[in-house]
């Protein structure tokens, strides 16, 4: 898949083969996130226990938002598969534009689901994939920045429902046309639903947990990560929010 | 390993658990960056082609000082593990400092092989994890960031010698006085280097690169790593940079 290219990035084959490629980046870092326990004060807003000059927020809000201030200058948020957890924050590229042909529509930048990707994560993933729960406060840095990791490999995750809706929409704009002008949630959501898919999506994480989690050469030590757990958190989180990102992305798709 | 426990970080066992640990990141990282080609261009210093104003050095170099600078300032470099590429860039702290007890001798902040770590690490371990021989235009913002993190996982487990050297100097403080006395290097090589472990720590990388550089789900899909090539990289460049960073440590440790 190559941005510059739209005909590569709208094919669903490859579209797959992505989201294939990115379970495996998003188990590699839950499993460095699980050497570590829950930490919960690296995600308290404002805690007086750390406290962090001139700034209204979390340690990893702070952490997070610095990150995306230097990315952004170096051009991250012009590419079409990346989403700002600040959007007020980010500056303008040091480097000349890479001028991104055209592949989703105008308003596609104003659905951002990374407060609720970030929420999630926070009261629900973090207490499945850490070590225990505890802080360890010689780790706060470490932690906030394995936790944007997986944060931005989520998020690219489930915006990708963004490409995922438009490859849709082309191969069928009739059908499409008529449930959005209807705005029929329930038949969008029934359109873009694939349970076989779903199901093999979840064996194939069970089957990769066991693998990358468990030292090959020591089967006998500790398991890094929970198959089951891994399989809750995508068909509970990250495979609905996907679909949420493609619903509300198809419901504007005759604005333009 | 507790850095705020000293006698937990000059535990021999604990300090070969978390180098046994570390070969999981690398792998883990080296995978994620062999799915980019090359990009000479990332790390061509001053390149017309990538300019960025007021700056002097590579888009590598630029990206990996701002996050050094953000790092610096949530407390990165108060960590004894923790050596930086751009130590005249870092800043102060903007928490309550750590106070870690310390562990290694007064001048260990001073022996820093990151120049020499980045200079290997793009001149002869890109060219054996990437893709291919090439640029990758619109991915240059997320091989940098790969890269950072290959370079400081690298740093770390080589850096990671100075807790070794310190372990074996208090456990046999009589016989390493006299190598360093003399300033007997071969001696000291000698008695840091255990070809049995050496030969072990190899044997388990083949084997992980086997298991985690290939989809379990999809045996016939393309190896992400090849064992001989991280074999070759550990054999030919971290375990004698690891070497070099132990004796350099050694041969001052009388100062103090
Ligand atoms: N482990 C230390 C040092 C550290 C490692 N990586 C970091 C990243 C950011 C800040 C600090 C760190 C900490 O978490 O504080
Ligand atoms: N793939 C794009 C966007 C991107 C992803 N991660 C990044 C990190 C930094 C800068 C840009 C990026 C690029 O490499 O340019």
């Amino acid at each position: 898949m190559d941005f510059l290219k739209p005909e590569t990035v709208l094919d669903l084959k490859n579209i797959r083969d992505e989201l294939l490629r990115m379970e495996d980046t998003i188990i590699f870092k839950f499993i460095e996130r699980s050497h570590f326990p829950t930490c919960p004060t690296v995600y308290s807003k404002n805690d007086p226990k750390l406290p962090i000059r001139d700034f209204d927020g979390s340690f990893l809000d702070w952490a997070l938002m610095h990150s995306e201030i230097t990315h952004s200058r170096i051009r991250r948020f012009e590419s079409p598969d990346q989403t700002p957890f600040f959007p007020d924050s980010i500056q303008e590229p040091i480097l000349p534009s890479i001028h991104y042909p055209r592949v989703l529509a105008s308003y596609s930048s104003e659905i951002n689901f990374n407060d609720s990707i970030k929420d999630v994560y926070i009261k629900q993933i973090i207490p499945m994939i850490s070590k225990y729960d505890g802080e360890s406060w010689e780790n706060f840095g470490s932690v906030a920045t394995i936790d944007i990791e997986c944060l931005q490999s989520l998020s690219r995750r489930i915006h990708f429902g963004k490409f995922v809706a438009e490859a849709k929409f082309q191969a069928d704009r009739a059908a499409y046309s008529k449930l959005i002008q209807e705005k029929d949630i329930e038949g969008i959501y029934q359109s873009i639903t694939n349970s076989a898919v779903e199901e093999k999506i979840l064996e194939r994480l069970c089957v990769k947990a066991e693998v990358y989690g468990v030292d090959p050469t020591n089967k006998e030590g500790y398991r890094k990560i929970t198959p089951e757990y891994l399989v809750k958190i995508y068909k509970e989180l990250v495979i609905p929010l996907t679909k949420q990102v493609e619903v509300d992305y198809l419901l504007r798709r005759l604005e333009c």
